[in-house]
């Protein structure tokens, strides 16, 4: 199983969903010999055209490489294709690019450990169209050396890789926390379409001044920061009284249309609640904290 | 009361809360004779020291300008301060920069066109700081030639104006749905800053990474406005199924360190229900039209 340094190693994707295809057909394009399995049959046709090898069990999959990448639906998934092949991980580096919480990560990186086989886990921040692009983002953390001795073949994956340190779970830490910056502004993009279009105005023409908002949040992001991590939370011309007034008028206008208001009335809620503790005239990033002590 | 076109024309600025004070400073100094007025009093002493005149009454503050900018908290203050100065206001036209609902501003346009006072709706949708400055957005609905009367002094606030039409409230149904798309992002920051916090991740790590995902969202903006306006939701590689156990593991994490789940938990239950619609394999840009069928 020794390999040239000059020749491309062999790699095994388990998992064929679109991310574990944009994976395995990636480290295909750049000259490593790929092998693939997938639970239910069916998805490895694209792959295999591309040159990819179909094991038969996941056992022959893991065989096949000294490397080998999970990309699953869950870590549930990720430990009903591992655990029967338990015996075959010694001495093989397994790195789980499968989302999921940080505590699973840790619970899972000491499950690895105790087959033998070296772990990361990596939290992949881009869409599958984006995979082997420069704008790819791949976090991972685990041992630096494991991350070291495997960087350039996950490298091949383009963009940047980043290790951010031994704890297994800082990259899923990571991944849940700018997944919730995700899904809440992505929440808040529909909930303004679905207002907008009660309002007869097209998504087309509220798209332009969308993105103009969404041009806002990188300096806004900056500032929080500066605050969260101080722990002062300076108004500076915009309170949380104010951005709860703004807050009152949406909810007022989607319960005028019938409008499911589940999302700005939590974010409301949250707002008020740092409001009746007496922080009316701080900074939005007040929450930060008002949501840590959620009986406050 | 008659001036010269070639003479900046005075303006009356009423409110003087962070956003009225920019105002009134811009026209100062763009050389607008500007009269100002505020409900409690001391808040005028900057823009006076800028060479505003501080009107002793709001009627007085009326009387002295053919154009009323009226930037207050709220609808109910604006009716608070015009009503009882109504017949001071024929002949005039006001020009309400308050934020409220869309239902509220066609009701203030009504009241005003029964006093004889021109009236535009306007929405500022930029930070106090902004005023003045190229990247200032203003928008204003209601009659067009009131509109072209007044254009060239509302061009001094700087950037862009635009008008959006005849509607008085579709300036107020753009900015309550861009704001829906602000205020929801930001509970979606500053929640990723709290759970970040909770796992070690100071904000100023996770922030990098953070105005990443922001750069995303123009992208997905388009996208989602095509399928809004087309009714039609194909996943393109990305569904509600995996939006849902995405958010799930963000939900899982932030309960796990005793965090405020709300927001998080009321957009899941968004999405739970297009799920359970039999929609899970479509976009996450089908819940604009789940969001408009609360009890479906």
């Amino acid at each position: 199983m020794s390999h040239s340094p000059s020749l491309p190693s062999p790699v095994t994707v388990l998992g064929l969903g679109p991310m574990g295809r944009a994976l395995a057909t990636t480290f295909l394009r750049a000259g490593h010999p790929v092998t693939v399995w997938n639970r239910t049959a069916g998805k490895a046709a694209e792959v295999v055209a591309e040159g990819a090898v179909l094991a038969a069990t996941a056992a022959e999959a893991v065989a096949a490489s000294p490397l080998v990448v999970v990309c699953v639906l869950d870590y549930d998934a990720v430990h009903a294709i591992l655990e029967p092949v338990a015996g075959e991980l010694a001495g093989r580096t397994v790195v789980n690019l499968t989302a999921d919480s940080p505590d699973r990560a840790r619970a899972t990186a000491a499950w690895a450990a105790g087959t033998g086989a070296g772990y990361l886990d990596g939290a992949i921040m881009v869409p599958t169209t984006v995979i082997g692009s420069p704008a790819t983002l791949v976090l991972y953390s685990g041992p630096e050396s494991v991350y070291e001795a495997h960087r350039p073949v996950l490298q091949q994956l383009g963009g940047t890789a980043v290790h951010l340190g031994t704890d297994p779970g800082r990259a899923a830490a990571h991944d849940v926390a700018l997944l919730d910056v995700f899904w809440t502004a992505m929440s808040g993009i529909v909930h303004a379409f679905a207002l907008a279009a009660a309002e007869n105005i097209s998504a087309r023409d509220l798209a332009p001044y969308a993105k103009g908002i969404s041009g806002l949040l990188p300096d806004i992001i900056d500032d929080f920061a500066v605050k969260a991590d101080k722990g002062e939370y300076p108004a500076d011309g915009s309170d949380l009284l104010s951005a709860a007034a703004g807050m009152e008028h949406i909810v007022h206008t989607a319960q005028g249309h019938g409008l499911d208001i589940g999302v700005l009335a939590a974010a409301h809620a949250t707002a008020r609640r740092a409001i009746d503790a007496g922080r009316g005239s701080d900074s939005f990033a007040r929450l930060v904290e008002t949501i840590r002590t959620p009986s406050a």
